[in-house]
């Protein structure tokens, strides 16, 4: 916060810098004690990044998570960024429009995740086609470099069918790929 | 915005305004931009809130949270309030000083929670004993009351007996019980 | 086993006893090579008896069955009542009649299941109304009692409201209740 | 069983016969009035199959099972597999001689498996290495393949280093995989 002090202290219109500042620290306030919110994804050009902490149910006898729990982070992740990008799969799915299935995965293990862990899941758009999406995504602790793999969704009509996916998310994700 | 806007208004020094903007710009900016987070609890006098969001891996083929999964809710929000409290369970599980574990669960189901929903679960210490600890929990959607029980956990030994909990630990726990 | 008493009775030579033993052979030889089961469970008087293996995906860093995956092990029990009963509740599923929502438990937990234990679920239905049912399930590894319980369904319109089970189902467990 | 020892009785045919009547006694009384056995897999040749049923647990909102639980059936699989050959990796684990950990997955996801679907899980070893196996692995629904991918897990020592698996452990995998 100190660069900010120093703005404040060249400021000499007193009525305007109080208010200001009364503003500021009740946002301040109102971030560190409101209603808590869920982990929050955000995008770096076509880079998205999710965060989430490694809890007891994802763990398993040897201590670590599971094998099968890191799809289960990949898919939060991939959830977050259709949300980030204002794609509603939900209503998607509630109106019968379609659903994104996963149809191949390919990822590699490299060091394990425990207890408490911080991670965060990074994912970028690979490949785009009328009916599919290839997202890679990998799985980190800080620097280090925990698990990293390839998943491909297909997009599916209620009959489960594969389907072209609405232009309007198809432009959205054509936005992605080009952003550095 | 609106109320900050009128703020900048009444300034007149235009360069610690245009500093001071800037600033708040970065300050959004690094907001928004910044790794994220994931999900942190807090506390509100003995009450604890955590968030949390549903994905397709809570849900099951009726379209809503499976029933299992609220008790991975509930232990999140309890591991959260250990974290909270400056309780490290995993390094007590890792120098065998001993673990936490469910002795009992009752849970009543009221509404169901969907994909995507934005989940509150609030946590209270019921009742603190040497070795045991009873935890109500709810878990709310907005002001809605989806599902509510008591969880109680007792302290083991790495052997898997009942052990007296660190007193430090008792203390943090006394404290919470007598706030409000 | 009437009609075997039949079959047995007109041996009494070499060349019968022979193809008898040939086909006792044959049936050994095909439990042993034919595809596998899954598992089924058996009804004894009014309680019904599920089998189940303890595996990696089940267990937590503590060495043990994870809490919540005790309701998964109900819930596969409970499954399997209604099939040996004859009640297919995914086409009720499917077809809109209505869905079993769980709508509260009550477990408690005595002694850790562990990777690789052969456990058994005896489930018992203790109370039927014409919308929900209560159920008390236990697990047990040999004669050891590790967990038991209550749970209570309700049938569930496609809505989600409260909806009478259909008749045939009724009839079905009020059978249950009336026997041994 | 009683009246089934007279019939017997009256055969002359005397060790051969008692012997049968042992088996099938026992049999008999295994069938009826044991308690059910969870699912067990079995060796054809070199390739393992393993039944299990796809409850509630196993589905999303989609009405399918979701992507990551075909890792826990692959997994079951392949615990089954080392039970089968007589390998006990919980008591490998337990005493600290090592534990597999999975380091690469490779699945396809052909078509969707549903509530009460029974499914066979079928496995076959493909590489050995001292400290390391590559598996192929299938999810069928009668004749049709609905999953099927590579996974490969090597063995780890309590420090969760690579260490060579046990002699005897390797003298099982040569043996499976020379094996038609």
């Amino acid at each position: 916060m100190a660069p900010l002090h120093g703005v404040w202290a060249v400021q000499r219109d007193g009525a305007s810098l109080r208010l200001t500042l009364t503003c500021f620290r009740l946002f301040v306030a109102e971030m560190s004690t409101a209603a808590p919110v869920p982990s929050n994804g955000v995008l770096h050009g076509n880079e998205h990044r999710f965060a989430l902490r490694v809890y007891i149910e994802d763990t398993d006898l040897g201590g670590v998570v599971y094998y099968a729990n890191y799809l289960k982070f990949f898919e939060r992740a991939r959830s977050d960024l259709l949300r980030v990008l204002g794609i509603n799969h939900r209503e998607a799915i509630e109106n019968g429009v379609g659903v994104y299935a996963v149809v191949e995965v390919k990822i590699k293990y490299r060091r394990p995740a425990k207890l408490d862990d911080d991670l965060i899941i990074v994912s970028r758009l690979m490949q785009l086609r009328g009916v599919s999406l290839a997202i890679e995504q990998k799985v980190l602790r800080g620097a280090e470099l925990l698990a990293e793999g390839t998943v491909t969704v297909a997009f599916l009509s209620a009959e489960g069918r594969p389907k072209r996916q609405p232009d309007e998310w198809l432009t959205k994700f054509r936005g992605l790929l080009s952003s550095e």
